[in-house]
């Protein structure tokens, strides 16, 4: 239960602490302050955990100083789309927008593995004017026994070559809170020469407390993926608890997910949810098709399977995309099998562009057709 | 295991008979012989079914006029797509081409209810130049209780009025040998004034004889709906089961699978699956958006879901679309919620027009890029 | 949506007529009636199907004759559990009981392939006091390229055997209208030496038309198993399909689901839905722990990992046991790898007899701690 | 790849160190080196890791000092049961042998809410002469706005009340590294009147910081509860990720899957892969019939669906039982409504004896009967 103050109600006001304290008195009940600093008006909220189902909604509501009480099972506060809600989708990072109306790729290397590579990924980039790269230091792995990445140990280089080569912003993942602090300290003595999108793996869709920890710092926007074995709902839910620590710049990863129908994939492509995540959220779309699709298989047309999994996301107007590259595939720690050759790039970049076209047009055909 | 005889072993020939004695004499085997008479030749195959694994492949290759042996390992013998195998994919019925490189569109009602309804929509198609359509007669629904289709009783009607607007082709589905008949029965009584294509939907994908039965005939194409529960293996060993009794028209339909993700959809969108289907065998690829989405929310960019995964098969390279339309889908007895209104025709063709095209060009450039 | 009449509405009176004309002029709306002849009472009631939500429940039930209408939401009418049901759950049939409270075992041959193994397992079966057993002739295949089954031809002999040994009743899976036929002619020639239960398999759970078919007959009772794809409501809806059409004798069948857990079993074996089953419906449930581990791998306590599922269904209250059982399981043409030599059946059977013995002990304690 | 190095190399023979030189020498391969001290010998083994496939093993093999190579195609290296593996299964922490022979229930609450109740728990177990209790205080909830544990702060009075009333053992989930340190403080300063099992959750299975830490420690024995959307091997890598770390007491933990068959309970029930855990590793079994089943809702026979859960679990050899009780499930904060009362305990430890000396007589009957 949420309970929503009036605009005037500052935390030093009478009606404040007496709020408060009525609903200190209530048992089984704990309270969480959350305070929203907008442009126009700054909102105060007061979350109520626990037996809230005891409490009676229009007593709370009589208290002098509060202006309406949200009983919780409208889900997804903070990143939900809600009726008659006009706020602004998506958000703006070191010159980059992320939007639900816009399209960015991020092409780039799952795991880093040397400074070759990393030079020739991002040079490669460069020469086709993009801005964004993934770029994988810290590894989650299936087996204990299996690379995990350079980590800590290669974000110098990583961040310089970022910077020489102009990109704007790199995602990589992270699995523990010590992560974000290396990679804040390795930023700040590189002297910043790129921006990161914090990413979480799908095997850490639920793990809350570091959802929680990328909630609480505001520098960095954050890139969730799906829980691959979970429901929608439950991974809305992880975005959720990332927001309600404070950090709202969220954009929601499809990957795949768990199939159980002997799937060709690797996973199950999951784009069909793009425009899902978009009605039910206000945060923007990834999808990973290197990861939905784990091969490197073609159709007779010629065509990837990945390319055309990554098309299918576009086309039904997804707003990022992760996608592996490498420069030589064959010798890659992680994934090689999946990764696009760096030859491969101009024409996996036209290939967006053409079905990115597509899906504007058919944008533009549903508004000229609805009344 | 399949023995392939050469091509001047004909039955008369005292090889055949002597091939066909050595087999006999194996324990707990049987054989069944499949005669593909060509424009080029005419291969006799003696498919050895039980226990096959004790039989020895050199011996039996060795035998005068056996030409090669072929593991059943080597699934889908006849819609499969095989190393160095030129064989064509797709066929003609009824003046309308359904192979792995175009797209027929079947718009129409997932279930007859009125003979006013089935006219206006088979004169909605013909006024959009449209030549296929889907028209449900038999209906297997979950409950018994549920309204389970006009059946036979419709079909005269059916059949005149798909003849009067120039209807070439019908999708209907059957679930039982005697529907056939009386499909026969009254297209002949009508002067064929239409072609049918047989559906076989999701919960009879395993019903073996049914695909035998469809399987014998050799007048109408079928179109075999993937099973929404079990693998594609065994969707495609059920499509082998339609061949190998000789018909080998078949069109393979994706629909959505059951999901355990707490699915916004009916089902999980497949269409994936599109460019698999194509590269292991060699079938045309139908998908069918309306039940794998099952209902007419939009994203925020105001295109329908289903139109969203229409798109998505068609950018993928799908060959054949079946979308539900209803004249007034509050008052259809089957599936209303997700059909689209005769209204929203025109839009819809422009949509896959604008898609197809993308994928045109898309094909055209992996061409193009390949060396 | 049922119309139950009054016990003296026959269906000669004026009020029979009189509903039936007012239920016609109802848009929409079709009408089946059902008639029920109990040893106490008679009870007949109209099935409504379409469109039934327009319809206004207490206009129809203040017609004259009416006793009660129930909304159609109340499912699985005929096999359900309803409040305050107290029709008794299970039948008798040749001798033998099948109910919620007991249990039966169905030790056999999951396919038949000799008359000397048919002959081997039944006089295992008499020397160990059995009077049940499975015993399959139909066979679907996943692949049309594997043994189906001796079918028809084995009937008389299979037939001929079980009444020498003194069996029963003989389970055995149909997969086609024809095969009841052909069962039914080899019983009358044999001079009716055994019962027969008709096992509906997972493939043909929704082959409607079949389910129709065997609820038509009142002859044989029905052992409906669960598709292993489908939801539970889905398949206890199938049962509704054969007891709707008049048949009310089935079993249901857990034999194990699809997993997508990289299930380390052939299917995830589902028998904690025993009690669910038990309580939604009034049929006795069986279990097949033979599909559902689909192999002989034991545990370090020197358990087969099938004998120990076989005992999680029956401390769990099942109420008959399929397992499959083979003279020389390397030699079986199907399912060899699964089944249990015929010198394990006394093991086989004494375990069932601890674990079912546990069960009622059990079964007493909870009685005895309920106030 | 695992390189085992003879019982007589230590870490400061020249043999050791040429090993090691050798191995640097190796491209893209890193080497850990993980020492187990045993009564009777010493084992130092080292993990090499990276791309591994382009080493020779009889390369390696062949230098001086290694005993032999083993490639980590054999996964579960720590915690697997291999061929000849005559290491014993199990371990005994505070007074408490935790094997896969043996059974040990944990009864408890799920969420300590107050201290009144934990009492009241600690009370009833004492009573019944329980030694061991499942208690949490660190509560990992799907939604942000859900009561989420008392955490540390409720540590001091539940480690003080398990003392006073002489529980051994405590089962602890945990989600974070700074929990670990909360309960090692907490237990110091009440004078560790207990021991704790430290659990990891399904959300957190494939938390790898968070195993590596648990793995770090020797302290504490881990219950590992498998994930409930990844499939056995991921869920067992996830263990030897605890294993490889040096903590070799970990009991796995079955809780129910995801489903995607409209399950009638919260997951569905995966107890047949006790005897699967047990083959395939060292590691003892528990089961979780509360959160499989999550309801109180029971078959016709008066017992709960969670207690069939249960018996079903202990009939195939379980080593452990997970339980929630509550001495108020209406006012529970989490999970209230799959609880036990405390006055079902008695019943319910007569039910588990029940049918762990079923499954004792059966394991005897197995014994017997094997040649």
């Amino acid at each position: 239960m949420i309970v929503i103050l009036g605009p005037d109600v500052g935390e030093e006001s009478p009606e404040y602490r007496r709020i408060l304290e009525h609903l200190a008195a209530k048992p089984n009940i704990q309270t969480r302050v959350h305070r929203e600093v907008g442009s126009i008006r700054t909102v105060t909220e007061i979350y109520l955990i626990g037996d809230t189902h005891t409490l009676d909604k229009n007593e709370i509501e009589a208290l002098p100083g509060v202006e309406r009480v949200v009983r919780i099972s409208e889900e997804y506060r903070v990143v939900g789309r809600h009726k008659n809600d006009d706020r602004p989708a998506g958000f703006g990072y070191n010159g980059i927008r992320f939007g639900q109306d816009n399209l960015n790729l991020f092409p780039g290397l799952c795991a880093v593995d040397s400074r070759e590579n990393a030079d020739a990924m991002f040079k490669a980039l460069k020469s086709q004017g993009q801005r964004c790269a993934r770029m994988g230091a810290y590894k989650p792995r299936t087996s204990p026994y299996a690379f995990q990445g350079h980590g800590k140990s290669c974000l110098p280089w990583v961040f310089e070559l970022a910077g020489k080569h102009g990109l704007q912003v790199i995602s990589m993942e992270i699995t523990h809170d010590s992560h974000l602090e290396e990679i804040v300290a390795a930023l700040e003595k590189a002297g910043r020469p790129t921006g990161v999108m914090l990413q979480i793996g799908t095997r850490n869709t639920q793990n809350f407390e570091l959802l929680k920890c990328v909630g609480r710092q505001h520098e960095f926007p954050v890139l969730l993926k799906r829980g691959f074995g979970i429901t929608l709902e439950e991974s809305l839910n992880a975005a959720e608890y990332v927001a309600s620590e404070g950090n709202h710049r969220i954009v929601f990863g499809l990957r795949g997910m768990k199939s159980n129908f002997g799937d060709p994939h690797r996973n199950l492509v999951d784009f069909a949810h793009v425009p899902v995540v978009q009605r039910m959220t206000r945060m923007p779309v990834c999808i990973d098709p290197s990861h939905a699709v784990g091969s490197r298989e073609r159709g007779p047309d010629g065509i990837l399977d990945l390319c055309h999994a990554a098309a299918q996301g576009v086309i039904a107007g997804a707003n990022m995309v992760l996608v592996d590259f490498h420069p030589a595939p064959e010798k890659a720690l992680v994934d090689g099998p999946q990764a696009l050759l760096l030859s491969e790039l101009p024409a996996f970049l036209k290939d967006m562009e053409i079905t990115r076209k597509a899906y504007e047009q058919r944008r533009e055909l549903a508004r000229a057709s609805r009344p």
